[in-house]
């Protein structure tokens, strides 16, 4: 029977032999969490354009080659090349201390000397908006907003706008550097970078990050009422744009070899951390997803295709490139997923699919279902990389983990290998390799997403 | 009924109606709270010799005449000054990495340019000493030994050794530097600093802490059996003593006022953190304690007193200062404890008292049953502070406090506000008030302690 387009849960479908070779592979034999030491040990930091970048993409073609994945190449992608430099950050009034921050990815530099300037404290960009320009010009805007802490991460979202547009908002009422809470649900003394953007005609104004801690200190002393000055000195710079690459590498497919089932992650990370939860966890699943399909000794009938994406972080340059360099065949991507929440456990997995494709969506899920994961109806929404497959009307599948410690240390220093656990990882594992083998073997081929879902 | 003393619990004794008072009080009335954030606010670090040493030295007397203590004066101590300077470090082959690490307080700085050697790992001082020279000759020894994670902070005693020892441990057999992972139970890229010492006639080499995931990287890679080579450098330096005091507050007492219950903490604080834990929380619970006696409206038998000890950290001159300045009196001294855990709850108190004072000691531990706090009748040991009073003999109470997550941001960054419970603070302060009235008001004077006691 197949599973009605209402049904709150999949129907039952015969079991694939195959998806349980892989399920139990994944818990037994799984070399995921082997894969992110590696990563961490050998490389480590790898922002877009830097000698840990280039490192990172031989390591990824190495290591792809070693797993004994096919077509193993690495596809150019002109990335941008921010450096941060020196920086330093402290209260000068009305008592000394000092500043843990971090600037933002994309910020200018401070003048060398640093910048100094009297705090006006907001909570929102609403409430930034609707300053007095008057309080604002000449001062250091400091964005006091915490992030709440959610299983979904979805508090995430509510506070990354403040990272993103921050710095315009406060310089558009004339301030002259921003300052704001770490986008994080620790209190560790560890700020949390993250990219930020300016905007053509209004100055480009430094910003960083405090970590929490230091956050509720500034704002501890605004609250007294007397004025605080803060000085802060940002080395950043951005240079130019510098060579980088996706990295990708295959299990053909032995009937429709020209229809592809993508799995993806981000092979860059943050310059402060290990990269180990963002994203080598990722890396490693869907890596390690894709030999384990191999090791089953029979190719599933499309093709799988791992992409190790350049520069997520900072530019979504390799997603764009992936999609350019690939326009021709994106109508023949059967179905993408792309993991980048760290070894969190799958717990939920939604489809953005045609009606016509909700049967085979949800067979799919219904082969997830042992691995302790729900089917939910709502459409998935895709990875940051998928946001160009998307427009191109790829059907998409999100498996969505559990994020309720993530954002600890989520773009800090302490995203380290430790953070990862190895026996979620490899459930992640199992569930992205259930995913790929049903969807590239289903007899079925996705159609293409209608334009009204995408628009939801 | 007086409590037996082979009786594992002490008797019900009938409950004094102050102690009721002070214990309501604790609970819905402290401000200890605040002091710490006070102290945090408006000092931070305050590290014996520094600026900060010398501003908490002002706060001191300013929140203890506030608070309406009497006697409030600072007794001038000359204590060590070690400045920590610059520091950096990384790991240089097979693969670089930059390393988080602090100098320990009291090392050497390394030569302007750093010191790069290869790594011996060992794990601990017993190894060491089995080492052979040749193998150690002019390299970097790295102490890799993890500290357990345990509810009475047992776990920090079995590992510190490496720290104070493990400098002279390595030079004796001609190692040029030391590194260790850090005396702690995180996994944050934030090192735990701490004192440590050289010996007479042993090469001064410097030393310093990794963060815990800095130590399990370099771990890993000297676990590859490849030759790993580390580079660091430390501005630390020694300094000539400075001017740095213990602060002391009394409440009077009205019969016996030359009789003392002294209730320590310790005012210096390390240069990485805010101090908030350690020991803001300790300071704030024995000042808060007297403050509640005051409230009373009735003196105690005899004084309390509140000393606040200069340069715990890394030198105990102010407890050396203390007994010698007070050695005419410390046989008045009735009974003494220090609160030195930050603010983990109380759950055991135990008594270092001759026989003859048993039973009072355990009719005041009856006293705080109520707080949750069991009796123990192994003797107690005293805080660090103590140390001269329990070589004259002075009687001494411990309230343990629970210390799971203590060692978890101990001597770090980490040391801040957020890390202090109100709930569990206060209920600190009522267990310090409790036993220091009753021990100031009790009709018995305790006996001195026995050698053969204190020898135990
Ligand atoms: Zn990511
Ligand atoms: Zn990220
Ligand atoms: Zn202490
Ligand atoms: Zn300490």
């Amino acid at each position: 029977a197949s599973a009605s387009a209402s049904a709150a849960a999949p129907a039952v479908v015969p079991r694939d032999p195959n998806v349980d070779k892989l399920q139990s592979a994944a818990q037994t034999n799984s070399r995921a969490y082997d894969m992110v030491r590696s990563l961490v040990d050998e490389v480590g930091p790898r922002l877009a354009g830097s000698l840990g970048d280039k490192a990172a993409v031989a390591w990824a073609l190495r290591t792809l080659k070693d797993k004994g994945l096919e077509n193993v190449r690495a596809e150019k992608v002109m990335v941008p090349h921010w450096e941060r430099g020196l920086e330093s950050g402290r209260i000068v009034a009305p008592f000394a201390h000092t500043l843990a921050l971090a600037a933002l990815g994309g910020s200018v530099g401070t003048p060398p000397k640093g910048l100094e300037g009297e705090i006006v404290m907001v909570e929102s960009l609403d409430a930034m908006a609707a300053m007095d320009e008057a309080k604002v010009k000449g001062k250091i805007v400091f964005f006091s907003a915490p992030m709440t802490r959610t299983s979904d991460g979805s508090g995430y979202g509510k506070v990354a706008g403040i990272r993103h547009r921050g710095a315009v908002a406060a310089a558009k009422k004339g301030a002259i550097g921003v300052l704001l809470r770490s986008i994080g649900t620790d209190h560790d003394r560890l700020p949390h970078t993250g990219a930020m953007g300016y905007e053509k005609d209004v100055p480009k104004i430094p910003a960083a990050a405090l970590a929490v801690p230091d956050a509720e200190l500034l704002a501890r002393l605004v609250g007294q009422g007397k004025p605080v000055r803060v000085s802060f000195s940002l080395g950043a710079k951005l240079l130019p744009d510098a060579e980088s690459a996706n990295v990708i590498g295959e299990v053909k497919g032995r009937e429709k070899p020209d229809e592809i089932v993508l799995l993806g992650a981000h092979l860059d990370a943050w310059d402060l951390g290990q990269g180990a939860i963002d994203d080598g966890a990722g890396c490693a699943a869907v890596v390690e997803a894709a030999r384990l399909v191999l090791g089953l000794g029979t190719r599933p009938r499309r093709t799988i295709r791992v992409v190790l994406f350049a520069n997520e972080e900072n530019g979504l340059r390799g997603a764009v490139a992936y999609a350019k360099d690939h326009a021709a065949e994106l109508d023949k991507h059967q179905l993408a997923l792309e993991i980048d929440l760290g070894s969190g456990r799958v717990h939920t997995t939604r489809f953005l699919v045609a009606d016509a494709s909700r049967p085979v969506a949800e067979r799919i899920a219904s082969l997830v279902s042992p691995l302790g994961i729900q089917y939910d109806k709502a459409p998935a929404r895709g990875g940051a990389d998928l946001i160009p497959l998307h427009a191109a009307a790829v059907p998409i599948v999100d498996l969505h983990q559990d994020a309720t410690k993530y954002f600890d240390v989520h773009h800090t220093a302490n995203d380290t290998l430790d953070k990862v656990t190895k026996e979620d990882l490899d459930q992640v594992v199992g569930a992205v390799a259930t995913v790929a083998w049903a969807a590239a073997e289903a007899p079925e081929t996705f159609a293409r997403v209608p334009e009204e879902l995408r628009k939801r």
